[in-house]
């Protein structure tokens, strides 16, 4: 049998686009002793993965040119030599971008369907609900009462984050780039203010008039000029949690900004780069936490489906102009 | 009596100079029930005080134009009408800069000269020795074998962190402006690597070269060109204590600098603005622990000082130029 795959044919200098990708056709291999056969139902396409496209070191090893792009992924068993699953069973991994993957078993996670639909294991039930969960309440540590900012606040985390904001009595002011983003968020999410940054003029103003007593808690999944903003707004004691950076991600060398450190030091603030794999004994904690707000109806949850295999690179480019609203998810059609 | 003061003449932009100091001639008022009248001995000049000089809201209020400067000081006690202290004790206050002064009782330390010479209570017992302390015990966290890099390194603060990150058993690098400073930083207090920056025409190189394995601590005393270089140095799960940015405080507006945010967020690293007051309560723990050290011959000291009430703006100013080695004090002549 012959399956279809995406690599990467090269890397990228500044913004990716189609040609860093090629699809190829190769036969499946055999598959061993505790190996699965997946097939992929759906792919989550992230920030993070134009990171893995550089050959530099980062917190994730880099993709090899000629080697397929992978991400996290939705899949149903299809065959297997591994007592852990049968036929059938609906499992969670991190996966080549192709049609069949065969895995050892060892690498993949069962999920509960009864729970929730098996895509929210891409999102808030996932890494991006886990990020926004631990990195809100263990970094930023909210207070009843408090100002938080979020930005990217339309997308896979920003929603979930700004939505535990309010759960935790604070005001939530929300950073994306449509209008039609921003009235979701204020309409359906709850969001208290909502600043359209492409539309915005005048940044600095817009915060000041949307966080009345400034800053305690920004939630960056964003960067660039947006963070110098509202960095300039920060109180005392705020927490930065840094988690996104995507509006510099496709940058081939640093870009400069204002010096913001005095501002730090004075204020007695803190930032904390944060990656999720440094939560990973407590992920269960947050999966119930999120699962029992879901149920209970004080967290509401989008996605951004897209389908075919064939939309994988278009859809993770889509990312870089902001063109999901909660998380964007590829879905397989039948192969 | 008459006395002599220094008020704030005007808030300077940018680079203060002598114009904004102005010597002037007073009575000195009556002393009240539970005051003392105090001489002061030695007067501490510390950069925190340039912030102090700006109108804007800090960690600390502004001084007024037209009154007083002041800053810690150790003065004797001449005249009482407090229960608390009797003429001839030693007491450690927020002083205006004045060659007497009248103080509540309330609003002072007694010290223990048995322990330790009087001037140390402004230096290394005193907020330079336990911001050293604090800063890098509890925000840096060092562990053995790890790299601590520390801006101002001959500073009354760095020479405290680097003698500390030794103990601790790191490899130290400091960082500092003459020659002679980095001579003594290696021979006199063990530091491993110096790192001359006025002298150094490729600093991150030299940085690199010093720091084999990164930067796993960064001590910042400076900030600016200093700290963009250490930073893009920095490592895996690096702490950033956030102690000072003496070369930002004479700027009018933000300098532009390269935005790292990105290289925290990857190296999931921390940056942790810091004020000494937040130890407050846990101050004698870290006076118990540099006493003890300094008694061991673990820990050593060196102070500058510079003699005469009329150089305090001087000396003050001479902070920015990196006029000083160890703590910078000015000491009373017999007015």
């Amino acid at each position: 049998m012959n399956i279809r795959q995406i690599v990467l044919a090269g890397r990228p200098e500044g913004m990716p686009d189609v040609s860093h990708f090629r699809f190829e056709e190769i036969p499946l291999p055999e598959m061993k002793e505790d190996e699965v056969t997946l097939k992929p139902l759906f792919f989550s396409v992230d920030p993070y993965i134009r990171g893995r496209m550089n050959a530099g070191k980062s917190y994730i090893s880099p993709f090899e040119v000629n080697a397929p792009i992978q991400s996290g992924a939705i899949a149903e068993v299809v065959e297997t030599r591994s007592s852990r699953f049968k036929k059938g069973d609906k499992v969670l991994g991190m996966l080549p971008w192709a049609t069949r993957a065969i895995l050892p078993a060892s690498v993949l996670s069962s999920i509960d369907t009864r729970l929730a639909p098996a895509s929210y294991y891409l999102g808030i039930l996932g890494m991006p609900g886990l990020t926004a969960y631990f990195g809100l309440i263990d970094i930023g540590k909210p207070q009843e009462g408090e100002t938080l900012v979020v930005s990217g606040a339309a997308g896979a985390v920003g929603l979930v984050v700004g939505q535990l904001g309010k759960i935790k009595g604070c005001r939530v002011v929300g950073i994306a780039g449509t209008e039609e983003k921003c009235i979701l968020l204020k309409k359906e999410f709850g969001f208290d203010e909502v600043i359209n940054y492409k539309k915005e003029t005048d940044l600095p103003k817009a915060l000041k008039a949307a966080c009345p007593n400034g800053v305690n808690m920004y939630f960056d999944n964003i960067g660039g000029e947006i963070s110098d903003a509202v960095l300039a707004q920060i109180q005392f004691n705020a927490r930065v949690v840094l988690c996104g950076q995507i509006s510099l991600y496709n940058q081939s060398s640093m870009s400069n900004g204002p010096r913001f450190l005095p501002l730090i030091l004075t204020r007695s603030a803190l930032i904390q780069g944060f990656i999720i794999s440094n939560y990973k004994e407590r992920y269960p904690e947050g999966i119930q936490y999120l699962a029992k707000s879901l149920k209970e109806g004080r967290l509401k949850y989008t996605e951004t489906h897209i389908a075919g295999f064939d939309k994988l690179p278009e859809a993770f480019l889509g990312l870089f102009s902001g063109q999901n609203e909660g998380k964007m998810l590829v879905v397989m059609e039948e192969e």
